[in-house]
């Protein structure tokens, strides 16, 4: 029998431990697979297997018999130096954990290579969705182009309950920490965070350069109105917060609500879904959707890892690398193209100086939303300065 | 360098080559890979490599020099002889025939197990869309309940038109075949066979038992008029051909057009793309989305599994194994259960009586659509006989 461990015994790492228990993954690992030690800070007296718990995180990482530990601890520290250490004492390591791959990936994933184990992260972006893995296999023949993601569950609820019902930004929050969906601290969902670290993997993944969290910029969803979802829909835009990134040369990459056309499959992407699209020059677009988050569905991906860790038990591993990208590696987002999206009542034929054809939609008392041509975000935000106008959505382009 | 060869120049052997050619999958591969035969009946005087290409298959069964065999010719014979002489002699062969492996499927993956080589097939199915690597990888930690997938682009083509723009059965056949997306004999596509194939080797995979493609129930979408999709878009629905399949006990399986609920995902794939939806007991609905055909989206899913098969040169390879099914593996289509949808002049008390509550759309001179509550489907044909009613349509559910 193989053995693992488990760091972290909440909502992730149990769902870990009940699948591995239910299940008899004999013919696709090609070996049996048993929980030898639950790390844990708490303590666990009713469990049924009390007994395989612990606290003392040497005692796991000291033992030879545990050939795969996964961490499902979240947060930065102490998961980072217990990977190292894992890792450096040669063991197989898979995890849920974003925060810790964006952040010490490039690290972590050199020592991984040096011991000839596995860093394994497919639950790191999109839970259960398989979306690492087809990256690192069935794509790699084709020249990633872009990647456009819904990467976090939380804010596409509330955004989805602002569109279909009407709802405020304050009342669909609200719903969405009463269902569980949202933290009561909602800041690192609601202001893009979360999906700032899962676009920063998908984008190493896809150029293999390391591209630093801290280099995309984020912006949230807590300044969209319901009058903006309401001009939107008039336009045939539904509102998203879009992780978007390309690579022509340079690459750039961006964490913000998007306006997107209504006949664009994500565009129908709603709740706590996400969805993933990649671009490749051969393949054309390819969409993977399916539940972003959620115990069972993120715990699938992490025990999945650990069957492809466990079947290749004596092999060499697939190694990723990501390399320290060239200092001037990303776009300034001043250069970056599109449309943009406003209300103003300033008077259609000064808007219309400014930025050429506009698609508008009016409202009341002179006020109307706006969508103009592609043009560089310098540009845009020049010309929108002339008439005051601070706030814009960009619009996703196909 | 390692050496590959192409059985078959036409549109995805021809896309292979180019891609290889193009490219360098140095770091992907581990290794550089090189074209050393094309095998084809024709000539190419012309091609800028005509020194490799051969008609004489001897030479590449017999040169150890090949690693792995790119079979892009088609059809079962002499693909069969070819694949099961190659993998005999040890050579590894990736394959785009949805035919061959899902007719021939056990025997092959049998051999290939016993040669220690790869029999890959990522290609057959979607296309260009990652879906049987992550069958076999991202979602082994799940039992699949159900498949439901659009999986011939040529279908979806014609029905997206009869949707979208209102033609005939006959006009979208004939405006495909002038875009290269149907055949001239459209046999294979419009009466489902080749979706058939394709969902018999989905169900193979998920349940590790061979689903022979001869046992299931397959229609086409030939009988689908103006009429039915008109109605249908009354009643909320779009239709498409569905591969649909379920394992509870034991397997169903089904090729047929459907009436989709305009709210999934699913009824918005339009045109020639494909989706396939993969329902896992941890993880959820899934959804794999993208090109389901064409030279270079499915040409870079051959090049990808090729870079797989490079790539793990030296290792015992992930066996597949297809077993043999018991005799009643299939759930017969009399005891499935659906809702159905047909048309009727039949007064709406009379088909009420016989079917309970329905949900109706009306047209001209007392004609109308309706749709039944969920029954098995040898209860809803023996009713629909007492009103002469032949032609219905299921509704798929979520």
């Amino acid at each position: 029998m193989v053995k693992i461990a488990i760091l972290g015994y909440g909502t992730v790492g149990s769902g870990v431990y009940e699948i591995i228990k239910n299940e008899n993954f004999y013919e696709k690992a090609l070996n049996p697979i048993g929980v030898k030690y639950i790390l844990d800070i708490r303590d666990f007296p009713e469990h049924e297997e009390k007994e395989i718990f612990t606290k003392d995180f040497e005692q796991i990482v000291n033992d030879g018999e545990v050939y795969c530990v996964v961490e499902t601890m979240g947060g930065l520290h102490p998961a980072y130096e217990f990977t190292k250490r894992l890792l450096m004492a040669g063991k197989n390591v898979v995890t849920s954990n974003k925060e810790l791959v964006a952040t010490y990936g490039p690290e972590l994933l050199a020592i991984a290579k040096e011991k000839n184990v596995n860093y394994l992260f497919e639950a790191s972006v999109g839970g259960g969705i398989p979306i690492i893995k087809p990256m690192c296999t069935s794509l790699t023949s084709n020249r990633i182009e872009k990647i456009v993601g819904i990467l976090n569950g939380t804010t596409n609820f509330i955004l989805t309950e602002m569109i279909n019902k009407g709802k405020t930004f304050d009342e669909a929050l609200t719903d969405a920490q009463n269902k569980g969906y949202a933290e009561r601290n909602p800041a690192a969902d609601v202001e893009g965070h979360d999906a700032c670290r899962k676009l920063a993997i998908l984008s190493s993944l896809a150029w293999g350069d390391y591209v630093n969290y801290k280099d995309i910029v984020t912006e949230g969803i807590t300044e969209i109105t319901t009058k903006d979802v309401m001009y939107a829909d008039k336009l045939g835009f539904v509102i998203k917060l879009i992780g978007f990134a390309k690579k022509d040369g340079r690459i750039f990459a961006r964490v913000a609500p998007m306006l997107v056309p209504k006949k664009y499959p994500i565009a129908g992407v709603d709740g706590v879904f996400n969805a993933i699209i990649v671009k490749g020059n051969y393949l054309g677009t390819s969409m993977f959707y399916g539940r972003g988050a959620g115990k069972f569905p993120t715990a699938s991906a992490v025990v999945a890892d650990v069957i492809e860790s466990v079947r290749h038990i004596n092999a060499n591993k697939a190694y990723l690398e990501w390399k320290e990208a060239a200092p001037d590696y990303m776009l300034p987002a001043s250069e970056s193209e599109n449309r943009y999206f406003a209300i103003t009542d300033t008077p259609k034929d000064q808007i219309e100086s400014l930025f050429g054809d506009i698609l508008t939609a009016d409202g009341e008392n002179g006020e109307y939303a706006f969508v103009t041509g592609v043009m560089k975000e310098r540009d845009f935000t020049e010309k929108a300065a002339v008439t005051g106008l601070t706030k814009f959505i960009r619009v996703l382009e196909s």
